[in-house]
């Protein structure tokens, strides 16, 4: 069944379908008909069943809450330093898929671009659009957060907020270090937040690696293989969801 | 360092680099200079440490054996039911960085894409190119295997030589299915082989699912979300590498 996010609070009775967007989708491209049934999730993050009243005036109502909550127990916040190309473009879509929670993103020391502020409010916006529409194909509860940074003080100034730091390090791969990933998984209990980052293309720089690890980040090896700055946070993502939705 | 795969056995003292892609990247590319030094991974998987000799005539010699290892400890066949666009091209690159042994795809009933034997021999070249690249710059010991089925039946011969068959089932997910990755993982052996099949875009026929069943393959969700059928794939590889190499 097709799922909707609407922003706001579910209403009572019936209501317009008023973002243009998910109308066009609804009632042009899917050409739902009065009767047909929908899923909506408003800003609550509840799953609500929901049915077409009439699809001239684009009306709708809630028929039932579901209790359906696919979201991952664990808060994961992915940040990227900047990276080339689409690669923040493919990371909001696969990662949103696989249950992140935000998506940051940062000038890192070594990052290739240069991001001025109205680049980045046009490329967060395409993100969010992303992030939505993979949202809803995957059936979340909710859409992923997305914040570019245009300072990278204004990101690191954020590090205290979360209950775990882990920072992808290419080099811990190479030096075969495999224990801190486990050991930080398996500690993390229910309704944490985690930070992972990703540094872009060429790694994180030395500096950065301390101004991460004094803000709490562990350096962290992601398996033996050497991975692209776009896949780190997909195995990230799979390795929670496996510790801490399948595994407990 | 630069990794290189060289088609062969490791020749004893100085020999020139056949490949006229390797050649080209090593000289052209790297400009790689007498002395300097680089990784030849040859048909044993091994990785040989080898200097250049000789910039002009292209040959080098090798110095030492190395012990380095990044294989998985079990071997993982990722196979697709064909889909659309470009998601082969996308999964041969990103399951290799993950470790995946060998990409197999075959025309599965909800497949829209249909390919005839020319097609899919350039399919496979174009596959092959993406994991030698993606297989040098993870890292690894080996090239994944590709192999692109004309006929199903010719895919289902084959479903016999693996000791345990992954069925990513996207029903299973919507069932809240959440235990068989788990035993599946738990209970994989060293050296065994694994394989995952995935069906395209539109999932597996009840035909198929019947057909693989029978084959000994075991439906599985792969975590509570929808998983698009490339990201699959990439769920199940990070998840075996978590079981399998960080975990034990």
């Amino acid at each position: 069944m097709q799922q909707y996010f609407v922003n706001g609070r579910a209403p009572q009775g019936m209501f317009q379908i008023s973002d243009k967007d998910t109308a066009k989708h609804m009632f042009s491209v899917m050409r739902l008909q009065a009767g047909d049934q929908i899923v909506l999730v408003f800003d609550d993050g509840i799953k609500r069943l929901a049915r077409v009243v009439d699809s001239q005036s684009q009306s709708v109502e809630i028929i039932e809450e579901l209790t359906d909550n696919v979201e991952l127990p664990i808060s994961v916040t992915i940040a990227m330093g900047f990276p080339k190309g689409d690669k923040l473009e493919f990371v909001a879509q696969k990662a949103t898929e696989l249950g992140m929670s935000a998506l940051w993103a940062f000038p890192a020391d070594w990052s290739v671009v240069k991001w001025d502020g109205k680049k980045l409010a046009k490329k967060a916006e395409k993100l969010e659009k992303i992030a939505q529409g993979a949202a809803e194909q995957s059936k979340r509860n909710r859409i992923p957060a997305v914040r570019l940074f245009e300072k990278k003080s204004d990101f690191l100034a954020q590090l205290a907020g979360f209950d775990q730091i882990i920072l992808a390090y290419e080099e811990a791969a190479k030096e075969g270090e495999q224990a801190n990933l486990v050991k930080i998984l398996s500690g993390l209990e229910i309704g944490q937040s985690v930070l992972v980052i990703v540094g872009p293309e060429g790694g994180v720089s030395p500096e950065e690696v301390a101004a991460f690890e004094g803000a709490g980040a562990v350096k962290t090896g992601l398996g033996p293989r050497i991975l692209r700055a776009e896949t780190a946070p997909l195995y990230a993502l799979s390795t929670i969801s496996y510790a801490t939705e399948l595994l407990r």
